[in-house]
């Protein structure tokens, strides 16, 4: 037998919790930090009566906020906060009311499927993998599994939640702390991001430790059943943030779309302007969609590539000698993370000042490399000290020798590969790089050669990132199988709380831009304000280019290990069963997106009639005496989101059911491959166009160069061409690019559950004929 | 041993040749009869000195054409034909000059590597399939490579170019036969197109038969052999197709979009106006994009769907025990189909009479249905005097038996899919039902939520024809492996002559139209033209539904004769190899797609450009006094599109080559599948999705229901922005989305013919790694 660990269980046992914890306490600090800024009106300026805040910082503010009331203002910011919060609060309420309904049922199905794979026998069975050893029955399987889908569900809804929650409490101080500098409004913004970005990944990983250790306890010796089980987790989370960004990308974007297409286009008013009804929905949207729904993705992501690698692991040397460090090198590898990213975090907050504006996005992109190089000793250490020397990988029914090194190899392309596609996606997406100043020039001839050169360029930005997953797929496979890629995944996941730190970091600056404009705050402001939002949106298509990468590298994972689980030990693409699912299954992405887009297209044309009717008949909202009512629009995207993510939701939870149980689990193989190959692709252009056609807006808006200035100014033709074009990207950049991530995945991690199942009881079509 | 087949080799060796002779004799035929149409002013009516022409028609002109001078207006037609008929012509030998010399280069590659095989040795070798017997060497098999690569592509040329031609004899006549109903210019249009149709099936039919009997002589009894080298001719006409699809759909786009940029948009001034210096391109793109383009392109897919039948043929009980009339059983399809299409053709010319406008999309339609189930019969026919009552199919490494009814029902399901697919694309393009009124309605919001709408409907058009598709290779498949697949391909395409009569009449009717307007002619005529075109809008969206179907098929088809001729027998997603292939190759659409895209965008603001110049220096243009200067756009378009079509075409080109090389096999068969399960998705919503923005455009502008006719009229703001989702279209459903046909047959054609070399020298990469 090889050399075991360096690492014993007990330092394990220790490490992995106390990496969580630390995490967490990390996450309330910089909330407590945050909570300084006092959202009440300093008694010493104004004529408030409320208690006094912390001074100090009130010296700048002479300069800044001449001839405005201060009291006022803040005030004003206040309750502008509120409205977004209590919006946002009680959509993600109704929204988790029918999604709970529905998880009820699907979990009472996870158990009964697999309750039913033994015929509900409550006797133990032979193992599948450790031969000779007795395994826990099917029926204890089912119960655990389904417990732990309720788990994942649960944490991914608290992190999704407490993410908005703190996101809605930065905003307004964003925009106060902007009076005194941009420094001090992105220390704010970016110090939220990072309590989501800190609690998500923590508590992640702390929820699945204890699963792991409380499950332990019945299951004893039984490993294989054990981590079978914990893929439950995975599927949990996964569901969860289907139904956060489809819900959340359709509230946001039936909102934006809406308040553009009356707001900017018909009556002329600027964005965010106060007098729009669907302003507070719009800024409620980007908490729901782009926060809670995002923090949820990302999540799921995190808990599918641990549940992936741990359960490839359980079937391996780890798994059958009973080595509980190696075992746990997946928790090793995020509890690593967080410390990697506590220590990038503090240069962005605590080691260098943000002084000018030019300074946000070098120093946001500096997080990204920090981090990088930070978790690739980190990686180092925990492969050298976690794993023994050699040791044997499940292969599809063989077993593969593998060294640590190598290993540390996989996760290392996976962490370096998702820079590679965050930076690339920065290129296509940023409008200081030719791709996107062309298609700002195309604007020129208008907004259909503006169309035609942002798909073009969203195509375009595809080759690179998809060089990149082959890459790393193709090493870590070489080297270390699926568990191989599980792990590349999870070291393109194991920066998370930086890259939700950062993603978070926009929306909120987005909303602290649109306080400012709906308070009435001065020009010098917004400027600011915008300034720390174009940063953020460029980092936004980072964060998504990762996200789509992760995910193409965590559903291959599950779906070997899907593969492994059904006992098929070949996916011959030259059999018709395997072929119509790839063909079938490479369709389903633009089923799905077909109904997202056709959704956020009807809930905004609904916010479009109630706007127009407000403007049309509320007198005196134009000239800014009477105030729109800003519920009725919050209530119709919260409906319209909520009734029109069903179906897209239901195809991708019933696919993986209806296939495998009428055509088995080859076809359900083609499937899940056909959807990943087709679905990545489409997710990265269609993110890309959509940050493409916003950032040449941008730019036309900015008007920073000689260039864009000959486009411009706003209101210009190549101004409406590029507004066009903005709105059109909303869906795709939003809502349909990054839902697709989550079908993906969900539709693998789910096949995964469930494959015990369709092993035994599937293809039943196939049977009859 | 078997039953053989009822039919003797000898009825085979008459039936199939006097099926091609009957098919161009028909082709001649039609043509004669348009030509009775003359382009010369009647002597009894004008001033002119031409030779008296037929008479007898002339009664209908008089109520027609009041006020109008008769000789000025034909001689005017004349003009306008001769400058699209010499636009067309000069671009169509400048276009075949470069692809040549690209040729000429490939044809040379062919000879080299597949001579290389063998260290180019000129003695026999053991067969690779009929053990114990010996081949030919494998330099006879790169020299007859070679020949049937360049017969291929000069059949390919040849008929693109005389399709082209008769196009352009025909639209001026159709506009002088409006002038004397719509009826007699519907006839004259779909003669026209029948011209191209036939000459086109037959011709093709043709040239293979004589190669297979040439070859034959020095092949004898070595069919394996024989049938591989025949592979050549389906990568010649292919490779033919990608340039002329690419080159054409640039060139015709570019003028189109630049045409419309600025005459319809800037100056405001109706379609197809002559005072527009883009015009005479735009009507001459119609006639080598969509035209020659096409024609090229289907002609591809049914050489190829031959070819790659025939090959799995010479490896199956047909081939090894020689039987002629099975062998040829592709060949006899194809044969029954031009009589099929023949009976057919008279139902629309002679048995029924269109008299009013809205009898012709009922007539086009039902050409397909009458066409479809002529076929049915023939193939029940073929297939029961053609086969014996069982055989067995090569199914990679093992003999699997088929039985005659088997192989019926393989050809039957690909015929009636293609009529499925044809269906639900003209459900999804044409205005008649709600899909694209849904379209036209959402540009009361604007350009971006038409442009929303249009990509949803684009992708749902995907989920039926992706259904049919998989059905029929799930049925083809079971049943007789990759030859059934291989039939079903040829099933769909054995009613080619009467689709590429239906899809030319497009063009022509388009031709038609413009040329009416140019020659000053009567707001009625234009009329009857505009409805011969709106009738081939649709018919063109169907043809390309047919177009991408039968790709499907026919690149499954060859890649399964590639995998069995590359010595391979699984393509397992599982390995690390076939899936990174899968990866990439489902991102090659998007790269060939980012390039058309961009390509079309360049030559088309290059066109504006000089639109634009026109309109400002050239004076008294605006107002019709003086003739803009059609040549240099003519050359603009000319020009571009030759330069522009290298990059797409060498990435299709060399990717196969390149893979082969440097990865192997297993590697690009993962391409092969990954292209084209992700490619077909693109096409066939990129098509619809052009199609449905037509349609919604014409639908306002005809204004022909209450509903439309509050969106309308021309130059409303629903009407500004359906004209903007038009020109998006343009490039998707002309250019990128037909072209992707090609790519994914092309690389699994030119994979097949270099398999034998991949398979001794290819994969060097992994080899050194």
């Amino acid at each position: 037998m090889a050399a075991p660990a360096f690492l014993p269980e007990l330092a394990t046992q220790v490490v992995v919790p106390v990496a969580a914890v630390v995490g967490i306490a990390f996450a309330v600090l910089q909330w407590v930090l945050v909570s300084k800024v006092k959202l009440s009106p300093d008694p010493r300026r104004g004529d408030g009566s409320s208690p006094k805040s912390g001074a100090g910082a009130s010296e700048y503010l002479i300069e800044e906020e001449e001839g405005l009331n201060e009291h006022n203002v803040v005030v004003k910011c206040a309750e502008i906060q509120n409205a977004i919060s209590e919006g946002a609060t009680s959509f993600l309420f109704t929204e988790y009311k029918y999604v709970g309904l529905f998880m009820g049922i699907f979990a009472v199905l996870i158990f009964l499927f697999l309750g039913s794979v033994e015929g509900f026998s409550t006797k133990s069975q032979p193992c599948h993998y450790s031969k000779g050893k007795t395994c826990k029955p099917a029926l204890a399987n089912a119960l655990f599994s389904t417990i732990a889908f309720v788990l994942g569900a649960v944490t991914s809804l608290v992190s999704g939640f407490l993410g908005m929650k703190i996101a809605t409490y930065a905003n307004a101080r964003t925009t106060l702390e902007a009076r005194k500098g941009v420094g001090k409004a992105f220390i704010t913004a970016f110090r939220s991001g990072s309590v989501m970005g800190f609690l998500l990944a923590a508590s992640g990983l702390f929820v699945l430790y204890i699963a792991i250790n409380l499950f332990g306890i019945y299951y004893g010796d039984d490993w294989e059943g054990l981590y079978e089980a914990i893929t439950g987790y995975g599927l949990g989370g996964s569901s969860m943030a289907l139904f956060g960004r489809v819900g959340g990308g359709i509230y946001t974007k039936a909102a934006d779309v809406g308040a553009d297409l009356v707001g900017k286009v018909e009556r002329n008013i600027p964005e965010d302007d106060p007098r729009n009804p669907a302003v507070i929905a719009d800024n409620v949207g980007d908490n729901v969609g782009d926060i809670a729904g995002m923090g949820s993705d990302l999540f799921g992501s995190y808990a599918e590539s641990s549940c992936a690698a741990l359960v490839v692991a359980s079937i391996s040397s780890f798994g059958i000698n009973h080595e509980f460090t190696p075992m746990l090198y997946p928790l090793l590898v995020s509890s690593v993370g967080i410390i990697a990213c506590l220590i990038t975090t503090l240069f962005a907050t605590d080691f260098f000042e943000i002084k000018a504006v030019d300074e946000i996005e070098p120093a946001l992109k500096k997080q990204l490399i920090i981090s990088t190089a930070v978790m690739t000793v980190g990686i180092a250490l925990v492969s050298w000290l976690g794993l023994p020397y050699t040791f044997t990988i499940f292969n599809f029914g063989a077993q593969k020798t593998v060294y640590n090194w190598q290993l540390f190899l996989c996760v290392a392309v996976g962490l370096w590969a998702g820079l590679v596609i965050g930076f690339v996606t920065e290129y296509y997406t940023s409008n200081a790089y030719s791709p996107v100043q062309d298609v700002a020039d195309s604007c020129r001839t208008g907004a259909a050669t503006n169309v035609i050169f942002g798909l073009a360029l969203g195509y375009k930005s595809v080759i690179i990132p998809i060089f990149a997953i082959a890459f790393s797929i193709f090493l870590s496979f070489s080297l270390a199988a699926m568990y191989g890629v599980a792990v590349a995944a999870l070291g393109m996941l194991s920066t998370i709380a930086t890259g939700l730190a950062i993603d978070a970091y926009g929306p909120i600056s987005d909303n602290a831009g649109g306080i400012a404009e709906m308070a009435g705050m001065s020009h010098r402001i917004r400027e600011r304000t915008d300034a720390l939002d174009a940063a953020g949106n460029t980092t936004a298509a980072i964060g998504k280019g990762f996200a789509i990468g992760s995910a193409a590298l965590v559903s291959l994972a599950l779906f070997g290990a899907f593969v492994s689980r059904a006992e098929i030990s070949t996916v011959d693409v030259l059999t018709p069963k395997v072929f119509i699912g790839l063909i079938v299954g490479a369709m389903l992405p633009y089923w799905f997106s077909a109904m997202t887009m056709k959704s956020v297209g009807s809930a905004a044309l609904k916010m479009v009639e109630e706007v127009r009717r407000q403007f049309n008949t509320i007198p005196g909202l134009m000239e800014g005496t009477t105030k729109p009512d800003y519920a009725t629009c919050v209530k119709i995207s919260t409906d319209a989101s909520i009734k029109e993510m069903i179906p897209p939701g239901a195809l991708v939870m019933l696919t993986p059911l209806i296939v495998g149980i009428l055509f088995g689990v080859e076809t359900l193989s083609g499937v899940l491959a056909g959807a990943l190959v087709s679905g990545v692709q489409i997710a990265i252009s269609a993110s890309n166009t959509g940050g493409a056609w916003d950032n040449a807006k941008k730019y036309i808006e900015a008007g920073a160069s000689e260039h864009a200035r000959t486009l411009g100014p706003k209101g210009s033709d190549p101004h409406k061409a590029a507004v066009i074009g903005d709105t059109i990207g909303d869906p795709l950049k939003d809502t349909s690019g990054p839902s697709l991530n989550i079908l993906i995945k969900l539709m693998a991690v789910e096949s995964l559950v469930f494959a015990p199942f369709f092993a035994t009881h599937g293809g039943i079509l196939f049977k009859w004929l």
